[in-house]
């Protein structure tokens, strides 16, 4: 058999070539809060790959500032099915998935979730919506969430930089 | 700042300790199917982990057995809420997310899609039902779909061999 053998040298796909800026890992520092729960400042890495396919990976995890421990994580795919239109599918280790979609403009996604589906233990989370602006290697993301019962609100910011060149 | 730390001592949290027969990397080989597709051969990989909380990380990724081409992949995460009920939430890098919930007897899971949603641009998938049975240090999958207007029948089924101890 032959194995996994990632094309490495593969160019980006051009589907995804104007996703292209968000490629790489992203390290960074974010601050929480949510009309339920005390505010809090968290670390966060965010890697966004590709293998040469109309798509990329991307892998997200948080921690805690002050003694490292694992906080959220989220993993999934974009696609860009046309230059001006982004489409984003996530799973959540809360029991969660997620479909958002939007628009890019130059280095610039504003998301809005299409679907949320959970499984029967999962706090119910109705809507979600990012935005993400990237300069050069800074990223900088806003999350509004709708959940247990709270209208759509800010949840989430944090700033990261580009910590490696494009995997 | 305090960088990420995962908790590599940390024991598999009680809650998932039912499923802990299923941490470790898994490599091996599977065969295709589908009503509107040639058959097909497949490598694959599963890497099944934890960070010391209430549910497992899970990727996969599938290549062709000739030139280790990349094609298809999954991410998400497993959660057991009782000793006998599994939850899993998916990504697909073709646009879609996938919920599944079913029931684990010993090392055998039995799961069936009770949500799957995907984006404007992505095929429509119906149904997934899928079937893990492990034992020791082999697993083998079967994996039913209803898609593109077929009804749920066999799509894969592969058998893959613990290759990493659990991470």
């Amino acid at each position: 058999m032959s194995g996994y053998s990632p094309p490495v040298s593969a160019p980006v796909h051009e589907a995804v070539m104007p996703l292209a800026f968000l490629l790489g890992r992203w390290a960074g520092e974010g601050e929480g809060s949510y009309p339920t729960i005390e505010p809090f400042l968290y670390g966060e890495e965010i890697t966004l790959s590709h293998v040469g396919k109309p798509f990329l990976a991307y892998a997200q995890r948080t921690w805690r500032l002050d003694d490292g421990r694992p906080l959220h994580a989220e993993t999934g795919y974009w696609r860009c099915p046309s230059p001006t239109h982004v489409e984003v599918v996530l799973s959540h280790p809360t029991g969660v998935v997620e479909v958002s979609e939007g628009s890019l403009r130059s280095t610039s996604v504003v998301l809005s979730s299409t679907a949320i589906a959970r499984t029967a233990t999962a706090k119910e989370i109705t809507a979600i919506a990012r935005r993400i602006d990237v300069e050069g290697d800074q990223l900088v993301y806003h999350l509004d969430m709708a959940a247990v019962g709270v209208e759509l609100c800010g949840h989430l910011q944090a700033t990261l930089h580009r910590v490696s060149a494009p995997l």
